[in-house]
């Protein structure tokens, strides 16, 4: 029921704000009403694809999440209580100079990967973002994971860190997600993708369990290239290079963004997000450079 | 700013119901307030234990949260909003009857375990359960980062299945967290944690690649054996062979227990949990036995 209550604090506040969520089956009031219906055929169908067996069984049902404007809840990846507006006055520009030797081998591996994907994606930038997306959603869950698996291994709290990184995972998922609705992959870009993640996926992994320190800064620079991308990309809609096309639903929805919003304002989020994954990975590798665990600094959850 | 949004939901919901958080930092109105206070010393040092200079720099800083009755929020693992009250109603005895062989096969690997706890546990209920969560975080990990990277590898939704298992495995975090305020571990239990860890998580990484199916049905399974243990427990609280202790004050703050609640309310909810995780599981297992993939039905997010 965690999100039962979050739910009923959201539906109430947006009616005081003058808006409407309806979130009936995240309303313990409304439990025993949704029970009843395990039985019928139709929600079951409605409610989990025909496997309505399952359902009666287990008594779990899809929730019944309205938009404020009334219509159906489209998504399951995501409800209306993770979406959020970007705070795009954060500055895109900033930059750590690479200090210690870890800091500088994070920054030489960063830029000695970005002259291969500029020469495999000169000016294409779609295709671009939504190939660094699938890498970019790795960092995070790896960090993420194995925080919780120490967590547990140690006996002790991670100081909001594991949210914190698996945050940032679900996060650079969500502009894949995006992404995908504006440039349909290639057999050949997929591909790629697997044997990227394949080996992306081992490298970072060993990485972070010798040196969480570098392993952060180097996904701070990452972020930091992800940053001038995403810059170009703003900069080729702006010139006409890049056609600005309307949003995608889901960008809507997640960034709320205004129904006639464009590619140009989805860019513009995003690289906000970027800017922020930015600093909270410098950040961490900060506090491994002044000889601190990162339980010792409180994680920024919800930094966006 | 996702939570920012969703605390000011909480903070006015909350304010509504006659309680009153005070989360200043989420409140993007107060975000220049905030910067402005990056360069204090005294700010710096109570955000960062004297890591100032990070914060000032990354501008990051710890969320100004208080609890209802105004004291300071004192955890950064979890906040206000990942608080609930357990759905202690859930029928705590249902029991999937094996069917398949996969069925079969997870069915009697957990029997087979559980001999050898009994074994060594006996009747120290309290170490058996903190033990028991040190695995129990597991599943809901290796699930969730197995089904983001599929996500990102093949360009498609989770139907939140992701989230759901994440979900899953922070809530038994969350167990362990409370135990711990209980039970302290001895160096031959730490040991066994390590070991039982490096084996289980690899095992559950292999077992969930080949076999998602089974693996489900076998943390279905495992959680019905957490759920005769947690009902031992509580006999035995009511016995008087436990102590009923007062709750630790983490068990209190997340599950919105009362102030004078005891070790069986917390045992009481920590079993709701799980009676929950077992539906999840049981549920996704059912998915695959019906020939779909998880993501064709919606998952239980919030389920608890």
């Amino acid at each position: 029921m965690k999100y039962i209550t979050l739910t009923r604090f959201a539906a109430r506040a947006l009616s005081n704000s003058g808006r409407n969520y309806q979130c009936r089956c995240f309303s313990s009031s409304t439990m025993p009403e949704i029970k009843d219906q395990q039985h019928s055929e139709e929600k079951k169908s409605e409610v989990n694809n025909n496997n309505g067996v399952v359902s009666s069984y287990w008594g779990i049902t899809r929730p019944k999440v309205k938009r404020e404007d009334g219509t159906e809840w489209p998504w399951n990846c995501f409800m209306p209580w993770d979406t959020y507006q970007a705070d795009v006055s954060i500055d895109v520009s900033k930059h750590h100079v690479p200090k210690s030797f870890a800091d500088k081998f994070a920054y030489r591996s960063v830029k000695f990967l970005r002259v291969f994907s500029d020469l495999y994606f000169k000016e294409r930038y779609g295709c671009h973002a939504m190939m660094l997306e699938t890498i970019a959603g790795v960092p995070g869950m790896v960090g993420g994971m194995l925080l919780h698996l120490k967590s547990l291994r140690k006996f002790e709290h991670s100081g909001g860190w594991i949210k914190a990184l698996l945050e940032e995972a679900e996060n650079e998922r969500m502009h894949l997600m995006t992404m995908v609705e504006l440039v349909k992959p290639s057999w050949h870009e997929r591909l790629l993708v697997i044997t990227a993640q394949g080996v992306f996926f081992n490298a970072f992994f060993v990485f972070y369990l010798i040196s969480p320190k570098a392993a952060h800064r180097f996904v701070g620079y990452l972020e930091e290239e992800a940053l001038i991308s995403y810059t170009q990309h703003l900069k080729a809609i702006e010139t006409g290079k890049v056609q600005n096309v309307p949003a995608p639903a889901i960008a809507i929805d997640y960034w709320r963004l205004p129904k006639d919003a464009t590619l140009k304002d989805v860019i513009t989020v995003i690289r906000a997000d970027e800017a922020h994954h930015r600093d909270v990975n410098h950040f961490a590798s900060d506090i491994h450079h002044q000889g601190k665990q990162l339980k010792q600094a409180p994680a920024p959850i919800g930094y966006h």
